[in-house]
């Protein structure tokens, strides 16, 4: 299973055999949210998070459907069922402030997903220094957030990054929000999956990141990560042994293909558009999340982006 | 072999069987051109252009390697050589001037390779009238440029309005540059394709478009196209060929994956980066083509991106 | 006057002695058109086109304010405003189609409100001959769309382009978008100039170039162009007329700053966000002109960009 | 003095009266660099930080002309010259790291200097846990960088994330890179200025936000400035000085103008490509200073952007 590159906890589940799941406490199930579908797993002992080499807590992938080509009406509808979904499982986070990081590299289309739903939100933590009249009048939560970059690009593990700043800050709620890798097309940048795990930045694609974890920051984490890319080889196995009587695995092709110096992850072609559309429509989630009785209008207005 | 989404001649000739090749007017040949390997189809008669599904004609692949990963000494041997593959291949030019049109949706990145081609030109053309003496001086050759956009965001045929603005400008020879699907990711943004046939914008990708031949306007014809984007479902069909016994075509996958909603052209995930280079590298060897004299430093200066 | 830079016939107003208004066949009036301030001045006789340096016709300044800071019901109201006003100075189009033209160079942000413009029009032309049903459904007007780029960066004179692509395309109407240059701050992006009298790229900041009249394409054209920027010399010899005694020409202080290598047209800081809330005014505009039934969500709905 | 707009201590220097220099321990001088001009002002005592409204320490401002319009030979020779300069005002920074970061909006063209030189950077600091090996075999000093952003956008004043990050760092020096207001257009686009006083961000432009200082970090601050805008009234003010006999100072004049809405800060209509380069030109400058060995097509072939 270490060579299917996957962040989604429900991708995982598809290839354990079905007996293993009332054993190990991995329990799945599948829910509609208003107009959203949503796919629930939750791992509730350390034989299943060792089974799916993945933390304990709860793994919620919703499935958005293509939201770039629909009409505004009906991306509205999306929002706010999407907004009440994240209420409903936000840690109460009523008092103080709270910390949103967009993760990824900005300048790759397919890894911005973080920076771009990061200036789509609301900020408002310094008014209450600044204009604290103005910031009572608007009645909206105190909300920071930052975007740290990428270690190539700063020398700073991200997660450093966020944990200097939480300090800082103290803010009761920490919202991270990144880019994933799915293992089929059928969930590529139409779902988003929301986990109380914390994050191991770039864990889908076989890197090894200092993680964060609600442990080691002392507060609760909410990680909102959407698949923007898949891996080629995973996707080719899929095929073969969906198309096909023979079976290969991923890591086979993958060094096949490796040998030849050929290693992609693939992302649609229209991925500017589907990250804009994608970018805004967290962002604008998060903001209808912490600020329940704005409406839709007054919300796009104060919004950035 | 209609269902194989490919705009390479090269890969359109893997699927013929052998023995058709001499019998039908289809040669090809692997040559090295400097540090560029080049892989030739001609189809020298119609009963091969039928075979192949294209035109009569001369179709050029050169592997450039993955030049947004290579230092800058040697991206210059290969635009050096890739501006002497070029005049190899130019028909006469030497009176009038070059109009080189950038094909393709400059908002979405893996269509965008001929307007960022575009951008780094030597465009001279208004200097003739503006600054005949800077013109002289120069000594460069009469180029001129357009980006004519895509047909969803302009209502007009990019072919059309080349054939408009060719018509006034009356140049010696069009250069188009475009992005291309290709088969296999071996050649994905790592080759060239270079033909004297004209182009059928979108062709590759199952369009229909009104096509830009050399008998239509009445000058030679140099496309110079990219493949930048692989359809996902031929992907997985030729990993079902390559990694397992069984046999399954690229139109009864799209077909399954169609009914699911799934219809994906994949892309690397560092495209923008790598168009960015690869968009230079074309600009560049134009220029060096067309203007034999120039030094490589005073190329970059004055080309524009 | 020549010393005075602007592209605004209302400011060239305003350097002419009272009494040669009626003598000459220059009408100024000033009205309100719903929530939009409008100056119009008519030039009637060539010797009032003699007089402002400016061709015989309609020249209209609308005020928006500063609509990159409004909220979104108040900007809904201006665009409503602003595309009655258009229709109500539309020439009879409803045979044929419209071609729009979104003149500057994109990658200077000052000069790009042309193809910011551009990017949110309902462009529908390649659908009546595509998907005909599509298009009588939609019961949307032929509109089509094109951006000729900049000389320097083409060659070609955006005019020429321009004239070869309507030769073409045969529209019953030409609209051009650009970017202007006003002479004081207070009309600084936030006025729009409409006229009738066809388009000289560049006039405002000294440049000579083919232009773009009615007489010459044979179809009524409307130009719509935004002040994006101020010329400093300018600029600094209003301040000088009006803070002080004194009294310097624009002129002189050009000179006397041009001796130093100064030469600089300037644009407010936040030009950015401003050329893309602006760009969208103005597409959303035309698009609401001449669609008149459109709602405005269907409208943004549809609308790129 | 309050109410001119400038942050080069060299510009608020024209202010004081002649005599006022060798009483208050403020000392001027020219000097060549190379191919760069330099003006150095030394604030010697607190009096003379009094006076100018600046602290203690040494502002050195360099002339480096319109670096966007020269030759890459001209550039290369400037980039070496800039950092020599840098290197001999740099403290002894020869152990630990050193801390880059580029403040101001991103997406204001006008205030994105300091992003875009940081991404010019050569980023070294996480090769050395990571690739050991490789660090040791490039020689290059260790480095690292981030991109704070603006109060507006994160809700975090950039000077406490900063510090945040320092903290868990521990650089050896800070280097600071921010976007400056200039009071004349002589040196807006084409000076650097370079100081070791630490920094007030936003402080030329009225704003009053936590500064950045030596003995609140407990390192040495370098900061290297860039004046992108020129505020309005300050122009103007200046222009009726020079120009006409009168005199106004800017305060009234942007009271006046206030009045009706108008508060300008200007910049070049061309701001995109000059800070492109100036970013380019930074970066590459702080790479060369702290890599001394470095030739200067590795230092591009290393170097982001």
């Amino acid at each position: 299973m270490n060579n299917i590159y996957t962040d989604l906890a429900v991708e995982l589940c598809k290839n354990l055999p079905e007996n293993d799941f009332s054993a190990s406490g991995i329990e799945c199930k599948n829910e509609f949210f208003g107009s959203l579908k949503t796919e629930t797993v939750s791992i509730t002992s350390p034989n299943g998070a060792k089974l799916l080499g993945k933390p304990m807590g709860t793994y919620i992938t919703v499935s958005c459907g293509k939201i770039w080509l629909e009409h505004r009406e009906k991306i509205k509808e999306k929002v706010f069922d999407f907004a009440r979904l994240l209420r409903s499982v936000l840690p109460p986070f009523q008092k103080g402030s709270i910390l949103v990081a967009g993760l990824g590299n900005e300048s790759i289309t397919a890894d911005a997903i973080g920076p771009v739903a990061v200036k789509n939100l609301i900020v408002t933590r310094h008014l209450r220094n600044e204009k604290p009249q103005i910031f009572e009048e608007l009645g909206l939560f105190e909300l920071c957030a930052m975007t740290p970059g990428v270690l190539g690009q700063t020398g700073i593990e991200s997660a450093d990054m966020i944990c200097s700043v939480a300090e800082r800050v103290k803010p009761s709620l920490l919202i991270v929000i990144d880019a994933l890798a799915s293992r089929s097309l059928s969930r590529l940048v139409n779902t988003v999956q929301i986990s109380d795990c914390g994050i191991s930045p770039g864990s889908g694609i076989g890197n090894n990141r200092p993680s964060l974890s609600p442990e080691k920051l002392g507060i609760p984490i909410l990680s909102i990560g959407v698949p923007t890319v898949v891996d080629a080889a995973t996707l080719a196995a899929d095929a073969i042994s969906e198309f096909s009587d023979g079976e290969t695995d991923g890591e086979a092709i993958r060094e096949e293909w490796s040998k030849n110096g050929l290693n992609f992850f693939v992302t649609p072609k229209e991925t500017d558009q589907v990250i804009r559309v994608l970018g805004a429509f967290i962002g604008h989630g998060i903001n209808l999340a912490v600020n329940e009785d704005l409406s839709y209008e007054d919300m796009l207005s104060l919004a950035g982006g």
